[in-house]
């Protein structure tokens, strides 16, 4: 037994030692500095990947295994607490890296403001991108607080790059007035309250165009993800998240990166969200990747 | 700054500070004396106001904002401990008052025992008033191990008041035999298990009519509301319950009062519970405050 | 008072006495000792009788009391920690006893390798008997690390035992592929993700035959059973598990014992998964037992 | 295997099975109706019992081993729901019929009022008792809101039932500044803050006495003692409680009885507080029976 | 009943209603935001007021009851989410109101930066104060990250403002080698990991100065105190904390004000923290309040 | 920013990234197999490690900092589920490696029988060894319900291997009467109760002797260490232990190996013993590792 033999360490199960070998990569952003109501989803990565040691490695929903996959797990970028610039800045250099060596990226959260820098780097791959946003929240706010690098203004300044034409929302149920009226005003489209039906009836209009997916894990109800900074009730079941991700699994829509974000392990007692999010994690893993 | 302008205090969000000005008033009823299993509702309304500060002050269900309708907090009732008709008496003294005064009023329990003297006051003032209640348990025993006062018994005392004919109960799974007896023969409307479907055929019935509505939390699923003195599987969604709430709102019937009962924090590790008692008060105050 | 008047101990609610005169004996089988990720089923049974005086004893759903059927709680077997194969011999005479003086056995676990000493006792009595398993898992595994005897082999172990075709899985939504290919190769029936509706369409081929049901609490989506030792998000509510507890009692299948195991306290920081399991039992008497 | 012997029940470690062969009988009286900031401790008793199975049954501090004394354990006295005053006569007819049969009568609540019906059976038998009182709370008051059956009045209602002289209390921190006179102008002994020291002293007066030892386990600090209704920092550690158990082992006094009450499993969640009281009663049953 | 008498409010039990009759203030900082490892102490001063309703008024250590010291409740300072320097404008401009009203301030946190502001404000009135600063930690960072306004750097900035050799920390058992270095070097005083025994020699060189007292809830030990956001084990017992508040009491410096931080509800279960930390205040109030 | 360089994973804080460059390994065993009340303690290293970000790198007790040591940590060793004997043949095969490349080994638990492999790696090196335990239990069983391979019975065989003499138990508070009997018997060192008085005693006696310290976290009292499987009150504080640990680094005995076991998360809701753990880690390697 050699020493790097030994070392079990707390990746994600089955992911694949060699960065080069790999296609897709699995990488935490463990910020939470933006957060107005309750704090805590910088432990999220970390708490999904330890729970996933209880996953099995075969979906029976996909037929598909993880070893069928190779995905690296690049752990968490050591982002600089309170610092929400540099870390986005970081974010950034660390995704645009990873599209250059032509991987897949996949992100834990940490906060939603993480998928901010994501975007950019994304959208400078792909013109042509179009973002799935599955929340609670619009995420919508022009700034937060007069502070416009907020978890409440991703969606925003994301759709303020990319058109808001090219952003699909669902599952929506929160936002202040001017944010549903914005996105109104500007061809955003916003599902309020349900995810799965209307998605059937969008992703065909985006069949084979790059789309990049985000999932804010509080989308589900609060029974579902009690684990979460802003739990809402009426969200959907994860049941009807897992449908919806193989929905798209199904699709002609080429994902071409996705994210997971807001798990908040204190507010998650017996861990029941964080095993959610780690088998979403394996759905999106054997449904997504190789999809493009 | 002055002194009282530092105060932002411990009330529900977005309250309006002046009583006289308002049309609804907000109000806890904080005790629990009678409850045989699980106490500890009289914190309930005290945490429910602390996490409404996490809320949005807009319904995208109703297209609504907080700041449409006035509405006082005005804090607990400071409730005698272990004098259940001290207490009692003070809450119909309280609702006489807020009735005199011409609010509508909303209450927050507490034990679900609180809503009698609620009723007792309506009833003086809308003698044809009828109650719609949503609910686990039937509450229609004549005593409780022989004591009249009891969250066992609020429903049976306030249909013998105001006449089983016009008591309509919703979500009913759990009470005794002679319970469901009782109601049959007496004419009382009760629904088991389900909410939403029922609700809307009794409606129509109720056109015109002064209704107060009584909400037991434990009417959600222990999945939706696990922080609750009787936990008890089978129930609806936060979905079911939201668009109940709606359904009422877009009815004709002439909302006279409600309230919101049994939000026990101690079983409420993630705060789900209350997080979903302040959603749903939220509802109420923009859908059925203002319909009479 | 005589002392053991003055004796009210930690039975499951209403459970009768006296062993000779009860139709059904409720037992616990408190055992853990081969769970691979999260351990803590062994206080299962006795979380479960102690919640169990929040019970009514009425079921609005059967319109059955529990007085209607006797039922003796024997308490927990005396199993030996850490040595399962003796635990399995010691379940194995305790059940062979109950059939000898022709008891209806309902067990409650423990993790699911208790239910096969079970198996193995009731084979012996009714040679012609089907199982029907909810259940997350598959539990098809012919052996787990090596290990022949894992709460991973039962349904495996038990389908060899009385044929795989005499086994009937719903709500499986983890295992192997091999798991699912050797059901397959070997006819037995996986209903995947849904309980009630292929429930429904299985019962009449089993009309008449004697039936033992083996229930493990993770079928219920977390949401609804966070209190296990591994949660698997996608699965059924606990209104669709009591409505196929119903479905099962009205049907004309002959159910000859069951079980419910997997209940782990330490995850269930509001006991809600305790309080829903106490009334599944409940369900279980007043549905299932006579109905031989 | 009989059927008796599979029953492991839910019964302290080591109890004797039977009652007429034992010398101490060991009883739960689940009350805590009158409590006013924290309930809970109606389901200390059956909790204690519960992780008793992790005691060993060797005292290394007394050197004795709990085979060497028989106690009996009655499970819990079935106390009427939210009746004080019929549980007290419930439970004073129980020790007295405990006393008639000559065994020493070992309580655990439950409230502390719970202890006031057990005093007044032990002051028939033993008319020149003393009582030993190791609490947080002085316990004095003549009423609570009006009522003198409380929690808060049991001390009070004892020494004015066998003489103020007699009544000696420990570790006492908190009470209303009226008590701590009557205390004072009565001749009762009251020990602020500390157990161990002054009870070092007082024991040698009460040499050859039969005493009463009454515990509340709010005499040690939060930190050993979260699970508990009333917690009030600067108590005593546990070291400190056990010493003063084994101080009162070592001395000329004759215990008679004794209780250990105000156990509240809710705010225990790694049942600490649990595990500490079946330690507590270990050391009481091995060191106090057989005293006399 | 009139409205305003029936508002039980959320204030610090037995707090006087009118803010011109009282002597002191009390009043919290709701601010996490600099906060590196574990926020959530936003909602202290809330929790601590919730619970301080099951506290006596009356001490039996000082012999004094809250009835003798008039403290007004002025509720939380709205500090504006995620923005430190309006934060500590606000805090100072707040304190100088209350310095300029004469009244005794007493401020409950919130991360320990919020007693920056507060010395500030001191100091203008009192410029020969001397601070009294209890913790775990040193806070005598130059800056946290590069950012100079952080929670670890309060002590420095205070220490740099009123000299070095005006602060005396005690109970410090966390730090940089360097921030010990800087303390030596400029003659602050620092006693290691002891607080009442090191006191009790600093006290009577500071007699008749003005001194403000800053109490980190995490000097105490984690068994005495888990819910603050960093636990650092080897701390002092509740019981050296109080005897600690009671020397300075007694002592014969001029307390002029005084502040409890870093009480963070979510990692305290059982709520033994915030009882804690309310004792620790009323202990303040009626032993430092009027010692001027 | 290479990938390497992002991973900032789940390690120790401040451990070095060569294994050929450092003086010590910590490495985790998580396995809790044969644990017969409360199993968990499988989780324990890498909660130790994620919480270790929260720690200083200098101690103000030994004036040292992390970067003074250079220390690899080499993650969890893989132990096989459910199998004790292959899980010790593995540890064991590692700590050989670890002590052919002159590393200092550094275990963390897991349950205790994971030190018995350890021994015997560091026997066969150190033939003159003596083992320094700190424990609440004997742990010299000689088996366990007939099963010799427990956590039970760790301290047994290692003294039948090394020599009963050489083990030095510090702190005992729980076994049985036999176990100190054989103890006794064999001239091995039995300290109750105490571990900082007696190791000051007999420290002098190993002076420049190789010794291995083994941890039991549940050495502390529960109110310093809730988080283990057998809570056993009466037992030391965090400041006792850490002077231990201290004392030991100032001896002149020449530490060779340690542990520290029996940590378990899920026990530990607001995380206090990890953060004890962790902090107890650091100490171990600034004192311990390069006094040989």
């Amino acid at each position: 037994m050699k020493f790097d033999e030994a070392y079990s360490g707390n990746v994600f199960i089955k992911s694949h030692p060699v960065f080069e070998e790999s296609e897709a990569v699995l990488y935490g952003m463990p910020m939470d500095w933006t957060v107005s109501f309750r704090p805590g989803s910088r432990f999220g990565p970390t708490r999904i990947r330890e729970v996933s040691i209880g996953l099995e490695e075969y979906s029976p929903y996909l037929d598909r295994e993880l070893e069928e996959v190779k995905f690296f797990d690049a752990g968490d970028i050591p982002l600089p607490f309170g610092n929400p610039q540099r870390s986005i800045d970081m974010i950034e250099n660390f995704v645009d890296s990873l599209l250059d060596a032509g991987k897949f990226p996949m992100g834990m959260g940490g906060e939603h403001l993480v998928t901010w820098p994501v975007i950019k780097a994304m959208f400078k791959k792909y013109p042509d991108m179009a973002i799935i946003h599955m929340d609670a929240h619009t995420d919508l706010r022009e700034d937060y607080e007069g502070e416009p690098l907020s978890h409440a203004s991703i969606i925003r300044k994301s759709a303020e790059l990319i058109g808001p034409k090219n952003v699909y929302s669902f599952g929506i149920r929160s936002g202040l007035k001017e944010e549903f009226q914005w996105a109104r005003e500007n061809g955003m489209h916003i599902s309020k309250f349900e995810v799965l039906e209307p998605l059937k009836e969008v992703l065909p209009q985006l069949a084979g165009r790059p789309v990049y997916v985000t999932i804010d894990i509080d989308v589900l109800d609060p029974a579902h993800a009690p684990g979460t900074g802003t739990v809402d009730c009426g969200g959907i079941t994860s049941k009807e998240l897992l449908a919806s991700i193989h929905e798209i699994a199904r699709s002609e829509i080429n994902v071409v990166g996705c994210d997971l974000v807001e798990v908040a392990p204190i507010y998650d007692p017996s861990e029941q969200t964080a095993n959610t999010a780690s088998k979403l994690i394996r759905e999106m893993i054997l449904g997504w990747v190789q999809k493009g």
